[in-house]
């Protein structure tokens, strides 16, 4: 077996996925890119498209080794427009100062190239104990319905689940090294339309105001305490983020008043549950009113056991930090993940992510590389 | 004395009164008009302008006799404008099919016709026993800062305030004899701007959303019985007419949030109080919050004494109905006239007032003369 050409540096692995210009839902060339390098190390290549049969979205799946420990790492080749404004050309993967510039280089070209680099220095030296696959999905910016959601069902019916899957999203805010995220909050939308019988002011019992029962609803929605959040979660927050009538006659009362609301819950919560509230307490202050729910995602927690305590002694190992364990921020597709394997995220500094000029500095792509070549030899691979 | 000159008759002289173009705050003769006949028929006149030299509100007192008992007629001049679509021209006076149409003739030009012509018809009789005056503003429909209530002040500090005050308008819903106003709610708007500090739904620790503190707020104020009614009195009445946020993104928590609000309140409360109340409650939920309230009248009663008894007679003797005692509707010059003396009021059938196409039937006003004719003599005069 020779390894020379193996991809071990992370640094030009990262550029070359970064001269890819993979805007969602364009891909050019990035995962052919990766199948060929990882096709080399000895990987088993499946090549997952779903979606339309004219413009699928491009996912891939690959293994090396087989049997227990069986590690999975997933991430995404694509990447969110670059926008205007930027100092460095963002599909020209410059290194300026120290800094490595390209939209995706954070989130999350250059978490893909570490833990590829990683796997093939282990190659280098020794074949691995278990098995390593990586979950990478073309759409993780986008809708997002034919990517890792059903890669990872298809790996469920074929018997084919990771013991723990490595999601590569930056989750450190500022330094590498700060944060292991081993759950997101569910979030959900509301809009509340009450419809009243409008009127003048001086003959209320003549009308039906329609702001009133909205206040009564509104106030018994915020005066609930949903929880004082776990040992893992914040608390569960429902913010009221606009009231609009839109009367400018101060003598009428309106016919019509709306509401709507985010809650951003954690897992003592479900959305189906959060959305028969929702309905009940505005039916029983505004019968007939009308209740629009979007749930954006569902709350979800991965216990933290061995394999996070591996990954956050690895962690502590390259960096000398001790990662907090974290259920902030947005979401990912761990949440699909979720659903069928533990999974934590772990990957570079975020702070640039979605924003012009994202970069992150060149030395922490090393970093990050031995970071998963510790975790894996923890882990037991 | 020779009487055949005398305005006997409320139609021709609804009519004459009705040409003059008299639409805030222009005159047009109206007053001259009046002036001149109770001139002739024995009245003292007081022109009594106030307010800008260059452009005063005109206004006429007159009086006949003196002594006890004393009764003043209050009324104005003034209308509002005609607007458009009238089928009959709105200054021309037309009858038709038993109705007189034109712009103030429910409101109050037939009122002030009719209280002439019932006085007319007395002095044609006998002299009066007491003193009767009338008090005629050509400001009732504008700003109405220097009518009536400088005139009655001005009544007030020569001592010559009368026992009662009858003011002329028309305050029959639908039929004439229905009802009389003894008082009126007060009624007051209010303004609330709360500012917060704006965020992102999902890091609510770091904001303050306004929405809440506004919702909190308004709840309080929306939840107190203000009152369960009086004798005389509906309940008061708090209606919020609109709350606006217009803050269209999902994930973020706004920055100001406002509601404005309308008071109806009986004589159990004052504007000063409420409003004292509305800051109290606005300053415990949201320090700093912007109130603005503008109080545009407050509630007056004239609880029902003789005068009215004498009143509700005549209005049964003509018309053979019982005229309810209300407090109900919109705000009159009696508002001003409540402070110094006793006062309601009793006119024609209100039911096209401001409208286009206003008139009332021609027989009411025959109707309404002999009223007052028959309400003068049971006043004792
Ligand atoms: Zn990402
Ligand atoms: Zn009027």
């Amino acid at each position: 077996m020779t390894t020379s050409s193996f991809p071990v540096d992370p640094v030009t692995l990262s550029q070359d996925l970064l001269r890819c210009c993979s805007v969602t839902p364009a891909d050019d060339g990035a995962q052919a890119l990766i199948a060929g390098m990882l096709e080399k190390m000895g990987f088993e290549i499946f090549s997952l498209p779903f979606g339309p049969e004219d413009a699928p979205t491009p996912n891939l799946f690959a293994r090396i080794g087989s049997g227990s420990p069986s590690l999975c790492f997933a991430g995404h080749t694509d990447v969110v427009p670059p926008g205007e404004g930027w100092s460095h050309a963002p599909f020209s993967a410059e290194i300026s100062d120290g800094l490595l510039f390209g939209r995706g280089i954070a989130d999350m070209k250059g978490g893909v190239a570490c833990f590829i680099a990683a796997v093939a220095r282990i190659l280098q030296e020794r074949p691995l104990k278990g098995s390593v696959s990586l979950l990478i999905t073309g759409d993780e910016e986008g809708p997002g319905h034919f990517g890792t959601r059903p890669v990872i069902e298809w790996l469920s019916q074929r018997n084919e689940l990771p013991d723990f899957c490595l999601v590569g999203e930056p989750t450190n805010p500022a330094v590498l090294g700060e944060t292991i995220k081993i759950g997101r909050r569910g979030s959900m939308n509301a809009e509340i339309v009450v419809t009243g019988v409008q009127g003048h002011v001086a003959y209320p019992h003549l009308a039906d105001n329609p702001v009133h029962r909205l206040l009564a609803l509104l106030a018994e929605l915020t005066n609930r305490t949903l929880d004082t959040g776990t040992e893992w979660f914040a608390a569960s927050s429902l913010q009221v983020t606009s009231v609009d009538v839109g009367n400018a006659a101060t003598n009428v009362i309106p016919g019509t008043a709306s509401a709507r609301l985010n809650i951003r819950f954690n897992d003592l919560h479900t959305g189906a549950v959060l959305s028969d509230w929702l309905r009940e307490v505005t039916a029983r202050h505004a019968p007939g009113a009308e209740v629009k729910i979007a749930i954006s995602g569902e709350a979800f927690l991965t216990e933290p056991g061995t394999a996070v305590q591996h990954l956050s002694a690895a962690i502590t190992a390259v960096t000398g930090r001790e990662p907090c364990l974290d259920t902030g921020g947005g979401t990912s597709d761990a949440r699909f993940i979720s659903r069928y394997c533990p999974v934590a995220e772990f990957g570079l500094v975020g702070a640039t992510m979605h924003k012009r000029d994202e970069h992150v500095e060149v030395s922490t792509l090393e970093d990050l590389t031995q970071i998963y070549m510790t975790f894996m030899e923890n882990f037991g691979l």
